[in-house]
């Protein structure tokens, strides 16, 4: 489904690179295949040992680091993030990776995912008498970390601050003289470790490795803590490792389909899923169809299972970003569409399979099902490769609340007659685990149901913050 | 293949509306349709009957009207357009439409294709004390029809104008009260006429059509003038129609796989062109993948035919774009890649059909080959949908001069070498054609091969100059 | 008085340079010299003998040429233009200098002046077919010099245009291999040729001269044409020096002060017209004070006469822009205003005698006079070092038609009691002139009287622009 | 002397309002008055009671709020600064006013001047744990009150943060419930109350309250703290008073002329140097001149009381802005000169009295110089209306290190030979302290006179900070 026309944004996405003189042009490339976990912001940091550097703002990518901008960044240590933001968390102040200078030691940080209780954590901070910059969860764990005890070692110092923190969290931390790396102990979000020649690096997704040609190495671990500098790698723990809970929706949704989690790549993992669908229900139809980008691997694996030939059904306008000026209600009215054209030729006078990733508000599957229907299709089934959302997401994907999503209370075919389809079909969570195929022998193969089920693997508290909720310090 | 990877680009995409009050509105959506058609500018005209307004600048449909600088447009008529441009004809006075305004009738125009002779005709245009503004051959057209006898009727002038253009030419004009479309008598570029509601509107492509909710009534003919105004529409010939010439390349690579041409279907004419393949040569193989995004038809009907899964084995990092900091030379020879990763679990030990468009230099085809072995293809079979590009165009296809093409002296076999491919297959021009099904029992058709034969439908002259040569005056 | 208060702006200033190898950064400077000329578009456009290179744009020069822009320009001669423009001569490409490429030799010209039969002749080249790109009368020239039979030389074909003019104007003209320059037969606007080394060099003001520390030789004569190769330099006339009319209102108000014309200094020449005020009327006064900047060598003139001390009771707020937010009428009637502030401890009780160049509208006479008083003094005596103007400029002054000047159908003392003041006093035509001093014996001293007497040096039009009436092609 | 052509440089220039529903659009305009004491970033922070809103940015106050950015600032409370800033202190980041957002209560700050014991307090609040946004030593003041024990009410807080500070310092603070005001114990910096209607204004310099129409009701005292709220106005001390030392340059060179200091206004007090100069030494000569602008006033002074004339003798090329392109060295050495012009037919053949207000490095005297000898002035008299600058100031005025200081270790007549100058004449401190006339009787008049004399008013630090030297932590 496309990302544009709902509430389901993944975060960000982070990098960090040790011992390699073009931290800064590697991080770069690496942010371009990050691209796609968030638009709205970008930056990179770097250290040569003494000070650090950093250019980011809002925007691609390609517009924060339009000119010659980079070749000011000097360092052989590098860290770097793509961010998607809630209404409240906007601002070039919020844009990370977040710098904290300071004469006992600067620090640099960058974050994928949600700490549930960062307000908890902030008001208490605050109550002592620190000043945030941001309104961001990540700074927490810098104020976290210079608050500990002079006595302690920076190690010691960062485990310590890391074992505060409750939720989602994959860091990327850098100092003067070292990158940190910490996952938090439900490996929520992925990250993966890699090597370039002699320097290692990190990232959310292996995809990034193939653009800067590292190799990839073994993922991070539930509440791990790893501290790469001039001596070389070393790894401890700040928190037991609790039961493996990997998003789910990283395989279904966000993640690029070359990249890879934990050993599993993703296009196969959704062919699967599509296969899977296939060998379940039996649809007499002339064509399927994927709704690009997401689902077009899971409509590839439905058509081969299935024998029902597979067709571009469905073409995404590349062009509409996000300066792109809305039609109003009353061009739209007269036929204005945007974003997603039917092919006519394709589907006229034909029953088609519309396969999808997920099903968020509904609003959409029932746009594209009208557009197939107009150009012509006779009869349109609709496939989902996931089981039916019904619970909020606290570990930084940007869900609706629960009452936003269509499948809360309502039966599967309450949610067809709302769409308009002739048939819907969810994967069913066991399904869906078994055609992933973790190695996992843990509690759900070690991947996280919680917006499925409604169960997490997590306390959450009374203030924890949605994604869209996040600012409430005016 | 990709454009960004070869010297292969469309002169550009026009669009016109008469008789609609948000003509402006629908340009604008319309240019989003058509933006694969021309990357580096854009504008619109708009008239209200009472004068013109203009927005026009270098950059995406997308940054030139970013804010709200599009509500500043009021008009029931307008022209638009989408451009490429060769290095020389780079700058805002290039943009068009262009806008000429004269005490004598103002008039505003755009275009696609290539004139042959615009060189000859600027010189005696000079000659006889005009001023030209730009580097752009359009511009020919308007000094012709002002220069024409003051006793001739407006529409006679422009019919004796358009009569002295030699080449490829899809004209959209306007005046204070008309919208004029013309198309060269070879019918080389698309030009399609649709109905939204009460009002007229004109394209390079029918995609266009489909996204402001407008039907398609029928392609322009060759040698057609049609005036549209406020009492109705109105076509004649200003020159007799010479053989259909539609450019192949049309089907091949520029259009969107959702246009129909003369009623045929892009993305149908690709998918039969790779069935074609598939039951003229018979490949041994474990997997099909297209390179994104035009091909991606072609290998889809390979799949189809050979029975061989179709995969994702390459993807197309989309947030490449033009502001993109290519890698050193040195970081190259490091591993940083960019635009196209291969998927490594998908090729990974196996034996790999990749299905092309076209191949120009044949620098990008061996780099994706060599992509795909490194990551671990144990065979790769080029499967080439269009048979071998040996001449330059002259029609507004930025094709490179013959030296560089790779097959201009080659055998398939040298070539195959050249790129480093297990085997290599073309379609030869009769299997192209079949393949597409153009209902026309002219000539080859009525499609214009001359960059596959060397065969050019029209004159062409000593000084006619290749797109990127296009500029000769200092 | 201050030029952002009122209607009374110059059209511009050129500049030109042959024979220097840093053509475009001496342009550069000198334009700095000339900013005061026009604030709205700078240009400069250079020649290395092969084609033409140019930087031009709206804005300040500093702004225009922000960046490293400067060193792209390459050659040894050049020509650059700021200009002020009416509200309908806006628009970059209304900005100069104008170029006009051609496969018959390319031209780049510079205007500063308003040439009075330019709607005529505009109207008399369109019928014949040509198409014109701006709305400026300046390419109007550049069109008769094409049209001009092709037996002739190019200087023949340039005088011939030349001589077609009617009005005032000051051309520098730029060719692959020659700078030409051009003065009206009356010599209306200001124009000087110096040597730098052994380049020549031409600009509105001699001021320009001292900034790129080059040396004055002479005034361009009326009617003259000079054109400078690398031969060296030839003038000859395209037309007889009509009555020598030189604009009063450079000496009065345009110029810089370190500005000499036809080897009078202005600020002395300003200076000497406040003595004569001093000398022509007693007023018991106890401060003197000029409203800045151009009235301050005129009050100093007065205070050295009259003895009475010269005070800065005025101050002039420098960084009140282009930008610069106006006060809503609100926020005014609350006080607050804006470009001028009195100095309270320096008129408050005091009898002050207010010395300014010129009252065109009046309103901001009377606003002056009303701070002032406001501020605790207790008589203001206002004192004009010029003649009351009744009429409108047609030769490249923007002042306001003749029914908004204050002066044209009202006595001295009408005007008086308008703008509050407790006296008023105006310099007389003959007593400017004598001030002045120019040497000509010629009628008025060589001086146009005409916005002040209503007697115009050229004929007039009906169809005249006034310069904010220019644009009359829709 | 020209701010441009020698390191001596404001700080800041600083202005509140409590009570105006304008508070933002007020805040704009005074800050066009105040733009000469910072022209390198400008902000704006208001508050409705609920929360801030701010517009901050690097660049003048015309370029910072362009566009209608201001209409999107409401309040009734709003502080302001214009900033200056030395090379380290760069970066959007350090823009004021800075604003702290907690939940215990939200802070914004803005300041004028230097803390000497800045960087002691820093690393004691770092070391406990506290985390720095900028390099700016008002940032220390947020942490001061922010740490301070919870028990004490705010405005007690704010009293013991405030008296823990060393320096010079004029502090505007605003919460959303009030505006709070300070002063340091010797009132180095200036700053004034006043009334617009029923709102309280405050400001460096009294020309911001002119502009705004608001009326002077008295400086803020050494060792003041002012809280203005709702239910109104405050006032009480947070430290003894110390002697009153007023920077002695804000009279020399940095406040603009129609402001008043303590009752003195400035242009007057100048005018009185110049008029003592001219009875301490007798000069025979033809003009006076003087460096624009900072000199005008005592030039006129020295004028008047001397009986030479006063002339425009330099010209300042007032479009010469921070983007302007410097002229190579090559060009310099070729005559381009910028900035200042002098004007040959006022100094060519005369013996000049050039009138400056102080020399630091002694280069841009001698340039001057040189330019007048150039010009054809036979001799030139150098005269400065204050004493010889040699100490560095440590309480936020930019002068050189001691060591550039030309006249640390040089007698007068050294200074003359190396300036050029015919004769040189300082002001003794004595004279100069007379002329001013400020009433107070406390030593030195209550003004600091460091600079001239190396005996700074307050305790200086070892690691006390240069304001060129202010960032140290990495």
């Amino acid at each position: 489904m496309l990302a544009e026309l709902r509430g389901l944004n993944e975060e960000c996405g982070v990098f960090g690179i040790w011992g390699h003189e073009d931290a800064a042009q590697i991080s770069y490339y690496a942010l371009h295949a990050l691209q796609h976990r968030g638009q709205e912001g970008a930056g990179i940091v770097v250290t040569n040992g003494e000070g650090f550097q950093v250019i980011k703002d809002e925007g691609l990518v390609n517009e924060v680091f339009a000119g010659n901008r980079l070749n000011d960044l000097k360092g052989h240590g590098g860290i770097a993030q793509v961010r998607y933001s809630s209404e409240n968390g906007r601002g070039i102040e919020n844009v990370q990776p977040l710098l904290f200078r300071s004469t006992t030691g600067s620090i640099s940080l960058a974050h994928n995912g949600n700490i549930v209780n960062a307000v908890e954590l902030r008001e208490h901070l605050e109550r002592q008498g620190s000043i945030f910059q941001t309104n961001s969860d990540t700074e927490v764990l810098a104020h976290l970390i210079k608050r500990s005890s002079g006595s302690l070692t920076q190690r010691d110092r960062v485990k310590k601050a890391l074992s505060m923190l409750k939720g989602a969290f994959a860091f990327v931390m850098l100092t003067e003289d070292s990158l940190m790396i910490a996952q938090d102990p439900n490996g929520l979000r992925p990250l993966s470790l890699g090597k370039l020649g002699d320097a290692w690096v990190v990232a959310s997704e292996t995809c990034a490795f193939d653009i800067i040609g590292a190799e990839h190495v073994r993922s991070v671990e539930p509440g791990e803590l790893i501290i790469i500098n001039n001596k070389g790698i070393h790894s401890e723990r700040f928190a037991p490792a609790a039961d493996s809970a990997m998003c789910s929706m990283e395989y279904v949704y966000f993640a690029r389909p070359d990249s890879d989690i934990d050993g599993i790549n993703i296009h196969m993992a959704r062919k699967r899923c599509g296969k899977r669908l296939a060998r379940e229900v039996k649809i007499d139809a002339d064509v399927v169809t994927g709704v690009p980008d997401s689902s077009i691997s899971a409509a590839i694996g439905f058509s081969e299972e299935s024998g029902i030939p597979y067709e571009l059904g469905l073409i995404k306008n590349r062009y509409v970003g996000r300066t792109f000026i809305e039609p109003s209600q009353e061009l739209r009215e007269k036929g204005v569409k945007m974003k997603l054209s039917p092919v006519r030729q394709v589907v006229n006078g034909k029953r088609v399979v519309m396969v999808d990733d997920s099903i968020v508000r509904g609003t959409t599957s029932k746009r594209i099902v009208t557009l197939l229907k107009e150009a012509g299709a006779t009869e349109v089934h609709v496939v989902i490769a996931s089981p039916p959302l019904v619970s909020p997401c606290f570990y930084g994907v940007d869900i609706s609340t629960d009452s936003e999503l269509i499948a809360t209370n309502r039966s599967i075919d309450e949610i067809r007659e709302l769409i308009g389809a002739d048939s819907l079909t969810f994967l069913s969570p066991e399904a869906m685990l078994e055609s992933i195929g973790r190695p996992d022998t843990t509690k759900n193969c070690g991947q996280c149901l919680a917006c499925f089920t409604g169960e997490y693997p997590t306390d959450i508290y009374s203030d924890t913050a949605l994604p869209h909720e996040k600012e409430r310090v005016r």
